[in-house]
């Protein structure tokens, strides 16, 4: 793999410009990146323009304001022509998927690295049909990437996820590195074993659905934005720090698991969760609350910045 | 319970100032109530005022400079003379919690609502000895109460909760109510949940601990510090909202829980986890580590502010 070592990274192929291909555009033009964009849909540049001006706005609100172009492409080839880097965000269809990366790969030279957005298929899934699988990585974001900072990577050598981390890491995302690829990777394991006991708490009718989101947004949701499990639990352990807190309260915690529940999302369950998060949005949209979230968002995030370093 | 009926409070009595004892002061004092501090431990004035003095000064960052009087006393029948709310944060021991939970209800009249910090207990244990039983109440805060809005509720009637709640929101805290007694609560049921999956992903060799971490904090972490995990997948369902997100998504939410770990917390894995926890920490010692939380934390708090309503 002596051929994989380009890092000047100035041009960008956006590949599949919905909401998710929009976020990231914004952020490399952000930076100064050129942004190529290819969406096989019709009216892409209607389409996207609007989102991608946005995002952009949010961007120089947070001090980004760099002014990369932005041209969008018809045809795929062209899209491709002359790139640094192509970020791939097509439907989660491992068909699609699977197809547009062999084609990406049959056109790019190879020492070009190509990164799926896929929050749901392995990695081996989808490189089964590229002759270059080893420059195709998964490159996860969460919603939205140009305001949230996580990239998990997942590669199939130690060298591609450093160079692609450090890509990243240039546009202020943080990226954390699979050593295997899991379903779900990191994060929407961990968002999924807590909805699992928020689901069952409903379900063992324990609190109501807009008491339980409350538990955890005004409770560990705001330390997790600052810190994660394990070092929260290296702080919770007093003088002894992590050694000290597994030592002597370990048991409890697996105590504790093994009283979790194990819900089943029944219709009935289903209905009441419906029932309860509707009554927890009142009169607001799902505009409102949606508006409601990224302003809480981007305050959050100008907070970190003004203590910067807090996951460092 | 025609005689649970006083709402005026302006005194209230802490007992056990400890660190949480010291931050429910801190925020008594700066809604302007008076608090009346017992702690059978010796030195107790020269112990707490100076953490109570900094949770102060906190707090006035944030606007609230109230100016309540802090006495401290070296008898429990003094501090409880007058009182109109009792804050018991004793040790986490049944035995001493019970003990001093029934002398408190045999001196205080029953009006007077007598709430336990406990993280750990069940309302219906602590509370045996007491003649008064219906007005203890389980209140447990998520550390530090003076900044972290939950409080907790388990009571044995839906009048009680909804006096205490009252209290609690008007401290500017966010008191969710608990139909049913449950170990753990909510939060601390939550933070289990995701615990025993970060744990797994160290058990299974996924990523690094400080990896791990990261993904949380600064994904789906961020988001959670304004919205609970119902209200985010209302808002990841498109136009259906949650009801299409669980008819659509929610198959895939039930295999992931099905593919989820049950790590055993072995030695081995405790030396991993600690090792790794070390190697996040480096350089920084527990007390810089704490510092960075606290001015995240704040900085967090602020930016709530600025957006106030977020979790309403």
């Amino acid at each position: 793999m002596a051929d994989i070592g380009r890092d000047e990274i100035a041009r960008v192929t956006v590949l599949g410009c919905g909401t998710l291909g929009a976020s990231w555009a914004a952020l490399f033009l952000a930076h100064g990146l050129d942004v190529a964009a290819y969406d096989p849909a019709p009216g892409l540049a209607g389409r996207a323009a609007p989102a991608i001006a946005e995002a952009r706005a949010q961007l120089a609100e947070l001090g980004l304001a760099g002014q990369g172009a932005l041209r969008f492409h018809d045809r795929l080839e062209e899209a491709l022509a002359g790139t640094d880097f192509v970020q791939e965000n097509a439907p989660e269809n491992e068909a699609v998927k699977r197809a547009l990366l062999a084609e990406v790969d049959a056109r790019l030279p190879p020492d070009i690295l190509v990164a799926s957005s896929t929050s749901a298929m392995l990695r081996s899934a989808i490189v089964a049909d590229c002759a270059h699988s080893e420059r195709i990585l998964v490159a996860h974001p969460f919603h939205p990437p140009h305001l949230v900072p996580l990239v998990e990577i997942v590669a199939g050598s130690a060298e591609v996820a450093a160079r692609a981390s450090a890509f990243y890491a240039r546009l202020g995302r943080r990226p954390v590195i699979l050593n295997r690829e899991m379903p779900g990777h990191i994060a929407n394991r961990l968002a999924s074993a807590l909805y699992r006991e928020a689901v069952n708490l409903v379900a063992e009718g324990v609190a109501s659905v807009a008491d339980i989101d409350a538990a955890l947004c005004n409770g560990p949701g705001l330390r997790w934005a600052a810190m994660g499990p394990h070092m929260t639990y290296h702080l919770g352990g007093g003088e002894g720090g992590i050694r000290h807190y597994l030592d002597h309260l370990g048991a409890s915690q697996v105590r504790r698991w093994a009283s979790l529940g194990t819900p089943e999302l029944t219709d009935a369950v289903k209905d009441r969760i419906v029932a309860g998060v509707l009554a927890e949005a009142g009169s607001r949209s799902l505009a409102d609350l949606a508006a409601r979230r990224d302003a809480a968002l981007m305050g959050i995030l100008k907070a970190r910045i003004e203590v910067a370093g807090v996951d460092d």
